[in-house]
């Protein structure tokens, strides 16, 4: 049985997934779906990684071994060093191996990329404390986030480029009359990838932001070179190791997916840009880097951009106050903020806010926040679970910076403790409140848990600002609280003119932050925050060209 | 019964002809099937609009008339002028009119676009004399390029766009299980149109070239402006009149889709270009005009070009040697080597090729060449049938000026007379030769009836410089002659990674320049010329954006 026969019903499940758009898992997201020795056995494997070099990859002859990764909960060195190799000679192997990944016709491919994500799964745990000790993220959501959500994001777009692939026909006669006589030709089409794709990860969802471009381009024919931040190198690194063993198995090249690490005092990513052979370039992070990466298009590249967004919440009115308080408290402090989805903005009326309890006045609304916030900070099971640690010392920084920018705090940000890891890098939400006057404050992305309480003159004000500030800056996500359909009608609309999806009325257990695969497409690609979508027809598209042959 | 439900059967036949890529053809190229009085009332109304103004659009207060349309059969203006607005107006009233088109749902538009290409088709013949007046096209070409097959090509691209915004649900419910209780979420997406859409037409093929981008932005709920070359305006002037008919008998603003009409003298392109609002640009033209566009990419505009291409034949094998010849010669001939897609690089092997008659040397394919395009050429019916008419006298300089060159020349051109036109501006080919090593020569664009016969060391370097050429320059069809296999399949493989679509050993009547709607994709978008396809699924996809809606 070939690799294809044996995940064709997954990939054909995952095609209709894609159409259907609802609720579907592949990998289910419960830890306990993957069998009772899977989570020592992963704690296990990443315990004998650490203070070791990592050798797992089929790439030849590195130059030297290095690594930097450092633990937010340890704050201590992983002691991973990882191949590092000649830029040069990555891309002339990619440019190599494509001369043979191009013509794996794309059964095959989608054969072997499915098996790379069977064992990618028997490694989910592993994943998971490497990407617990590289992002800070707890270890549940490196769980989820890192294990079978990234799995589903990559075959979902799997699944988009096989139906893209098969959308026409391989081979036709065509067949034209013309009057006494017909024109027959034999015509043939074949979807040509672009080239070598270059894939940029970043420190804070080292696979999930990966796999979608990484697959995309591997599933359209295209060789990848990951190059993964300095300081979160190993949960990709595990993926790659398996998929290259699968390739090799199959006697493909390893080279079709190569890791490129390079380090913070040496970057590689623009050598890796400039060459003449990489046309496809997928980035994840800021969006000083990511707007220079997308004016590489005039050099014929084609760029797939997630960057910056300055993530709105408007509240015109709710039913229950402090449910719709607890909801966005927890999506401000999930992993601290540090979601490109997280909020930011919090625009409320100054007038206060109708609920099914009677009115609320802008102070009640404040508290209720304040007081929902300060209940997840303060609790100690909730502040390690939920806000986690922070990835880097920069984000500390900025809280801090921010906290001493004279704006009216109201919650401060803290340490707080961590019983597990005692070292933890630890910060509760900052949140600030200012008028909507103050727009130099709040219209740019503070990345990190930090929050902005924007007063009002009413909700229409906050809608009208929210929209203006996602028209200039961007957004990802976007959260709208009214109990009033046509408030609902207008947000839906102005939202979707700057191209921001949006989430009405969440409470309970579902947040703005979270965005799922085969259902909810990630970023829209239509405002400053990115120029591509999770996974729409265009981020498969881009990737390739049809080209046809006719034969008379 | 509403338009959708009218043309719900073209609509869908045309969805499964673009998937199924088999001849299909909604409008019939041969002008019989329109109607015995059709092609006099045609003649007539044609006859009646010269020396007027151009009183049809529904576009209010224009600022005054203008036209510069001369006849390259008669040499003479045309004497229509045509209103001409103010830019900024006409952006203005674009977006006013795209807050109702937005919200128009696909069924409706694709409706009222199919019923304004039924409206085309009654004015087949009078578009058809107005193309051969303005374009120099020969009657019958200008009947089918302007008429069926850019009927067939609007529709293509309508068809592509229906299926596309389909293609995923308007609302579900999304039913997530999460052990004890499920989290549901009613979802909608909406397909958000990108923005005023700009349409740039050549002189040449006004209507064919320009439709594919109106309509496709159009089904995608973009307000259109078309900007016809100052020299080709009528043809594409009487499609928006009907469209904006249509329209207006809907409700809908006819300003959905607007004539700008600009002059030689003050060219408007490049304000419409930089206007803030014009979101999507499509372009057929120079490859200097084409270049600047396609870098406005970076100030967030979406750019499709087709710029100019230089194309290849390569010839290595034959069966019938003047079966051949009178194939390329037509080819280089139809329309004066005025379409994107003409034969420019004749490539030779000094050696010779194998013909089912034996060996014929390198002379022998040069004559035979030369045999088929001047008797083509001196031809008293065929000449005036087949070259038709130079569009522009940079033409007939251009030609003069390679013959000049000092390069050998095989055959000279010359003005050959018209019995019905005795002014027309006529001029036969030019086939120089060259040694392989002279690039300066034959690697640029000579548009126009200027054929290259380029000697090769053998028939493999000629495939090498063809594919060297296509990979710097880009080309848009390509020819290659060969009866071995092995040679057939190196050449699909090398043109397809320079991504130019390639026609095999075409002989009689079907040649290189001709790409069918349903079934062709026109330019790959893969190289240097143009970087955009009629209508493959990205024509379509760039023009909107997904955007999601969860309520809770």
């Amino acid at each position: 049985m070939s690799l294809f026969e044996k995940h064709q019903g997954a990939i054909e499940r995952a095609i209709q997934a894609n159409r259907e758009r609802v609720f579907y898992a592949h990998y289910p997201e419960n830890p306990k779906a993957y069998g009772e020795e899977a989570p020592a056995a992963g704690l296990h494997a990443f315990q004998v990684s650490m203070n070791t070099d990592f050798s797992e990859l089929l790439q030849q002859q590195p130059i030297r071994f290095e690594g930097e990764e450092v633990s937010p909960y340890l704050q201590t060195g992983l002691g991973i060093r990882y191949p590092v190799f000649a830029d040069k000679i990555v891309v002339m192997r990619a440019k190599e191996a494509m001369k043979q990944w191009r013509k794996v016709d794309v059964q095959t491919r989608a054969g072997i990329l499915v098996e790379s994500l069977e064992r990618m799964k028997n490694r989910f745990f592993e994943i998971a404390h490497a990407t617990q000790h590289t992002t800070g993220q707890s270890f549940m959501m490196s769980f989820q986030a890192s294990g079978p959500h990234a799995a589903d994001r990559a075959l979902e777009a799997i699944a988009m480029g096989y139906e893209e692939l098969t959308r026409f026909p391989q081979e036709v006669v065509w067949d034209k009359p013309m009057g006494k006589f017909n024109i027959q030709l034999r015509k043939t089409w074949r979807a040509v990838p672009k080239g070598v794709s270059l894939v940029i990860g970043c420190s804070t969802f080292p696979t999930w932001n990966t796999v979608p471009g990484m697959y995309a381009s591997l599933i359209t024919g295209n060789t990848v070179i990951v190059k993964p931040h300095p300081k979160a190198v190993l949960p990709i690194a595990i993926v790659i190791a398996e998929l290259q063993k699968v390739l090799a198995e199959n006697g493909i090249d390893p080279n079709t997916c190569q890791l490129a690490v390079d380090s913070s005092k040496f970057p590689i990513a623009k050598e890796f840009v400039a060459h003449p052979d990489v046309k496809l370039i997928d980035y994840t992070g800021n969006s000083v880097f990511g707007n220079w990466l997308e004016a590489q298009q005039i050099l014929g590249k084609e760029v797939f951009t997630e960057k910056a967004g300055v993530n709105p919440v408007v509240i015109e009115s709710v039913n229950d106050l402090k449910a719709v308080a607890d909801n966005l408290a927890f999506s401000l402090s999930l992993y601290a903020g540090q979601m490109c989805t997280a909020p930011q903005n919090f625009f409320i009326p100054a007038g206060g806010i109708q609920t099914a309890e009677g009115h609320k006045s802008y102070d009640e609304v404040v508290a209720a926040l304040t007081a929902a916030i300060e209940g997840i900070a303060s609790h100690p099971k909730m502040a390690p679970g939920v806000l986690a640690a922070l990835q880097n010392d920069q984000t500390a920084d900025r809280i801090k910076q921010v906290a001493g920018m004279g704006k009216k705090v109201l919650v401060g940000s803290h340490a707080f403790a961590n019983e597990e890891f005692a070292e933890a890098r630890t910060a509760s939400p900052l949140l600030l409140e200012v008028d909507a006057s103050d727009k130099a404050t709040y219209e740019k992305e503070l990345f990190g848990p930090i929050g902005i309480v924007i007063k009002t003159k009413d909700a229409a004000e906050g809608l009208q600002l929210a929209t203006e500030l996602v028209a200039a800056h961007g957004a990802i996500s976007c959260g709208v609280y009214s109990t009033d359909a046509t408030f609902c009608e207008q947000a839906a609309d102005a939202f979707a003119e700057v191209f921001v999806p949006v989430s009405f009325n969440l409470t309970g257990p579902i947040y703005l932050n979270q965005h799922a695969a085969f259902s909810d497409f990630h970023v829209t690609g239509g405002n400053a925050a990115g120029n591509a979508s999770f996974a729409d027809p265009n981020f498969i598209n881009r990737r390739f060209v049809w080209v046809g042959q006719r034969y008379a």
